[in-house]
């Protein structure tokens, strides 16, 4: 006698001081096997390829159209079983509470950043964060919205910060993220334009101006385009563009072009740009991923990545992958050499 | 008997070895713009005002009024994501499993100390521990349950506790918590009456006696009363006495005395008193909070409070809040000077 | 289409993209009052006697006699909240998500080793990783699955691995583990055959080969056997033959014996065997467990250990227990002389 969860929290109402909302519980768990060329300890992994999530989100009716809703979402490595990359926070996913109504949605918390959000769409394999796929590295050129984070955290979240994303207007959409200046537990210093001694950012420093993050989508019909901007925590500030379109109803064209603006700590070679093109093509029961894209840090050498990537789904909520990839990159941050790095994943994806 | 053990072991894994029982999934959600003064990296925050929780909980009915019941509540962050204070366990706000009878209820674990649980209805922001509520310093005379805990960690609750509720008997009722003598992780020693070189507690000492709380409630129509009694794990000592009256019945006035004896671990100026009045008035579907209080230390300024917060709701189950308050006090724990803190803070709370 | 991108984004998370699927909440809480001796910090704690669990499962039926399954499995200690020991992942338990079918089971994650998993119905306390029990030390020779992972990590799992289960056949079932090379977080070197400047196992360092386990059962009527063989990341290879009979319906019997073998890390003792019988009888609410057990080191004293518990049921979800238990063992893991070390428990199982 196994009712759904909803239908037991609903039941349950009658232990808690307010009538129990509809607590909706959900995840992904995916796991396979990959190797990685060019990476310390190179070896055969079973590891992930998309985020591993346990969430738990609710929506409350307020009346007048108007909704409170909160969005927790746990992260995770389903081979250990540890929190994502052992450091990261509880909710990395995200953690927000707001309110939606005609003016659009608030939240307050943790998340995706409203670019990166929304960059999302407009990356071949989705933004999942996998070495095959572009995220976080040439979708977003090399830029990071959390500079001043803990080591290993995430690298396209805002914490402390107000998300506002606006209703849709005839296809138009606007997404605003603000974050205080808060510190953030960075554990190491940004020398920047500064020195050893006296670095920019020291250890734990606060924010030298308040983040921020917009995107502007417009959708009509088979057609999407983005126009996105940010700037984190050192002042660090990414332009981007990307648009989507349908040429056919299973295939999916995609392209992007990014810059991101460092001069704010460094002297030179400050800019970075990149692009990206990639498709989607949906064959019965598969799906076939392709990208290729290029990254051009001023002064050092290009990266270059191409990628193939094939889904099998078994249910809506259940599929096999298996990805090939290729990137020429500097064999370090300084390097005049470049490495050919392969990488292979197989393995099966599971929401719930 | 035809399964194999693994098999049977597999099918008790993945399809349930019992029939699923009612878990609730309950929390808060809570996040605002906050700032106060005079704090180290003073500055706008986003930040929450109650505590963030996740908690799972179920009674099981075992007939002729036994009941079994158990309590798990992850407390967060929700700016960040992570475990309060990224420092404290991931079940912080309680993880206890017990029995509940004609006999009362007995619990094992951890969770809020009797007197810290009942001292909760005297408080005017009802315990919430924020700068502008009186908990945990005004509200129990800067005492602490958990003096030999991690550093950051909870300062009213009790780990390795057996918690007993009686039950109510003509409007009175007794709660006793008691703790086991087990070193609980923390990481600096206290002096004490020792030295620098030999500490009264090492780091990761052991209690030197049992700590335990007591509380006595007597409810009578609008008025109701506690006393309160409590000795931590380097046996300072807290003795508190409350009371609230339903002037009318949408106004609740509330107050308090304490004293807290430190002599077991200081030579002199060993006490701290302390007092606070406090109002709930509601008026429609508003909420208004006030209260004043004043904490004196022998030998040491004192410390005075007043706050006033607002309460506005969008249902039973979601505010919006307001709440300011000063704060006259040392600048410093051996200060001679005092500051006035200020504080302002606006958010949504939401229960689900 | 004609919801913009990041209104769809909003939907699909906070809405629910695809139906709730029957997402199973289960767990244990276990807590009780025990005392052993000839432990630091010898007192009568408030702890646990069963591993405490909040886990998450659910299958997906995918047509075929095919199902997809994931299981994410929380341990912590009831007595702080906090995680297990405070070092374990968060999902110390397992996480694994697979695939089931007419071939069998196979899952990637982490969860308990194919020997390790099969050989709890062969240990009187079933596997409670508790004093009174033989597990992880009686029941397995001493060995660890996992001697590369964090300090304080379990020892009878494995991370980054594959997992499979036959089907049944005439009774007969094969389980393997086969787990990646990867570094797994180990802190400490492990000397071995090396030396402190030059340790065969730096900290963190690869396992040496790949980690596998294989368990064989099979079941007839009341009886059942086991025959297990694992190598761990250090090559240590463990050998286990175990059976069980149900002499009556209420009396279940129980053997093993166990070797393990660490002639890839020491030069001499390379040898450790151990045996144990155990009992398990049920009289209408109660049950008495039984068991003794022997530990042979090569050239090191022997430990011997004797227990008896009994578990009284108030319902099919809850039970109370009484454990006591004697382990006559070396003092240290170079002594000579032996110390005898009492434990006695007493507490309250819940299962949700």
């Amino acid at each position: 006698m196994k009712k759904s969860l909803v239908a037991l929290a609903l039941a349950a109402a009658i232990g808690g001081a307010h009538a129990q909302s509809s607590v909706t519980i959900y995840g992904t768990v995916d796991a396979g096997i990959q190797r990685t060329t060019h990476v310390p300890n190179d070896a055969t992994l079973v590891t992930r390829r998309d985020n591993n999530k346990l969430g738990f989100r609710g929506v409350e009716d307020l009346g007048n159209g108007l909704k409170a809703l909160f969005q927790l979402e746990i992260r995770f490595d389903p081979d250990t079983g540890a929190l994502e990359n052992n450091v990261r926070p509880l909710f990395q996913g995200q953690s927000r509470v707001g309110l939606q109504g005609a003016f659009g949605t608030v939240r307050l918390g943790r998340g995706l950043s409203a670019y990166q959000e929304s960059s999302l769409a407009f990356e071949p394999w989705n933004g999942l964060p996998n070495v095959a796929g572009f995220q976080p590295d040439l979708m977003v050129a090399g830029y990071t919205s959390d500079p001043l984070g803990v080591t290993g955290n995430s690298a396209n979240r805002f914490s402390n910060a107000v998300f506002y994303n606006s209703p849709v207007w005839s296809g138009f959409q606007l997404n605003v993220t603000v974050a205080s200046k808060e510190a953030n537990g960075n554990q190491n210093p940004i020398i920047g334009k500064g020195t050893a001694a006296a670095p920019q950012y020291t250890a734990n420093a606060m924010a030298s101006a308040n983040p921020y993050s917009v995107s502007a989508t417009y959708t009509n019909g088979p057609f999407a385009v983005m126009l996105g901007h940010e700037r984190n925590a050192i002042e660090t500030k990414l332009y981007s563009v990307a648009a989507s379109y349908y040429a056919m109803k299973p295939l999916k064209l995609m392209a992007s072009y990014q810059r991101q603006d460092q001069s704010h700590t460094m002297f030179t070679n400050t800019d970075t740009t990149s692009w990206l093109v990639g498709a989607n093509y949906s064959v019965g029961v598969g799906k076939i991923l392709l990208g290729y894209g290029q990254k051009h840090p001023d002064g050092v050498i290009k990266t270059k990545q191409a990628s193939v990537g094939y889904e099998h789904s078994l249910s809506p909520r259940t599929y096999l992958y298996l990805d090939l990839s290729l990137k020429k990159m500097p064999a370090a941050a300084t390097a005049t050499d470049d490495v050919s790095r392969r990488h292979y994943a197989l393995g099966v994806h599971h929401n719930f």
